[in-house]
C-alpha cells in the first residue's frame, strides 16, 4: 500500500498548501535534502490549534492532535513540490511545543509527529528528532514543525 | 547588478565579523552546504537590539529591524568565508524572536532577514523559513538568526 | 591520542544509548551527514539536570555540565550508530538552554558541549553554533543539544 493510500485508510486527505509568496517559500531543495518551512496546525486556511500546553487549557492530546496536523500539511508541502511520497525519507524533525511554564511532556505532542510519519511512509518515516518546549509561536500556534526531508 | 552593489544601494555596509575563536567558529562548510553560526543583531561589535518584543518596549518594527541585522551580519560572515555572494543560496533561515508571552507576530519580525535576503541575492534568497518565539536569548539580544546556505 | 583515549584522560566513559524505539531513532544518515536527534542531559538511564538555569537554583556551570553531558551523549550515539570518533566531523550543534526569564548566558552554558567536541574531537570538534534560551524542556531537561556530524 502506497503513502497515498495509507493517508486515505487513516481518513487523511492531503492539504494543498497556499502558494508560495513573499520573500520566502515554502520548501528548498538542495542536492537530495529538501527542507521544508515550518507548518502550523492550519486546516482548510485556518488556525487549528491555538495556545500553549499545559496550562489547563490545552492537554497534551490536543498538542497531540495539533502536532499531526503540521506533519500531514509538511506531506501536503512535499506532494505539492511534486515529490512522490513514496520516495520520500524524512531525515529529521524539530518539534516546537508551545508550552506553559513546567510542561515538560513536549515528547508526547511531538509523537503526534512522529507518529503519522511512520504510519504514512513505513521505515522511511523514521527520522531523527528534536523536541523543544517554546513560550510562543507564530499565530499563537500550538506546535510549529520542521521537517527535513531526503528525496530521490 | 550584483550582491554587493544591490547592499550599496539599500545603503548598507557588509559588516567584517569578528574572527574565529574558541570551541566554534563563524561558519561551517559541508559539500555545498555551509552552516552559519547564529547570528546576533549586533553592530560594530555592540548588541544594537535587546530585549523581547511584545511587552510594550521592543514593538514588532524593531524585531524586523533587528532581524534584518542578524541577515546583514550572516551576509558578512559568508563574504568573510571566503564566499562570493553571487554565488549564494539561502537554502533555510531559522529566526528566533525574543518574545513576550502572548506575542504572536514573530513572521513579521523574521521578515526583517527574510526581505533583506530576497533583496540582496534576489530569487537564490528565496528560502525555507521557520520562525519561533522564545523567552530569552544570549545577551538579551531580540532575534537570533541560523542561516544554512547553499554555496557553489 | 585517539578521540576514545581522549575520552579516557578526561575521565569520561562513552554512554551506550538506549536502543532505538517507536516512530523515530536516535540519528539518521544522508549522505555523508548524520543528524543526531535531540539529547539530553541524561546519564545512567536518569536525567541527571533539571530545571531552568538563571533562577537562583541552576547556576550556569551547572547548566554547563548538563551541556557537556548532552554532547558526550552525542558522541555515544555516533559511536552506537558504527562511525569511529576518529573520522566524526561536528558540523554544527544547537544548544537550547532551559532558561529563567532574563537569563542571557546562553552562550557560557553551551560551551560546556562545545568545548568537550573540541577537547575529543581536537579540529574536527570545531563547530557552527546556535545557542537559544526556552522556557521549558522535555523531561524538565536543562539543557537539549542538537548534533549534525559529517562522517567519512
Amino acid at each position: 500500500m502506497g503513502a497515498l493510500e495509507k493517508l486515505t485508510a487513516l481518513g487523511l486527505v492531503l492539504p494543498e498548501p497556499p502558494a508560495p509568496a513573499g520573500a520566502y517559500t515554502r520548501a528548498v531543495r538542495t542536492g537530495s535534502l529538501v527542507f521544508v518551512a515550518g507548518q502550523l496546525p492550519m486546516a482548510g486556511g485556518a488556525m487549528a490549534h491555538t495556545g500553549p500546553v499545559g496550562d489547563g487549557s490545552r492537554t497534551t492530546e490536543e498538542g497531540y492532535a495539533a502536532a499531526r496536523l503540521c506533519a500531514l500539511n509538511a506531506l501536503g508541502v512535499l506532494a505539492a513540490e511534486g515529490h512522490d511520497l513514496n520516495g520520500v525519507r524524512i531525515v529529521r524533525m524539530t518539534g516546537y511545543v508551545h508550552s506553559a511554564p513546567g510542561f515538560a511532556a513536549q515528547a508526547q505532542v511531538v509523537n503526534g509527529a512522529s507518529e503519522l510519519m511512520a504510519a504514512v511512509l513505513g521505515d522511511a518515516g523514521i527520522h531523527a528528532r528534536v523536541a523543544i518546549g517554546v513560550n510562543s509561536l507564530p499565530l499563537n500556534a500550538t506546535v510549529e514543525l520542521e521537517v527535513i526531508a531526503e528525496v530521490s
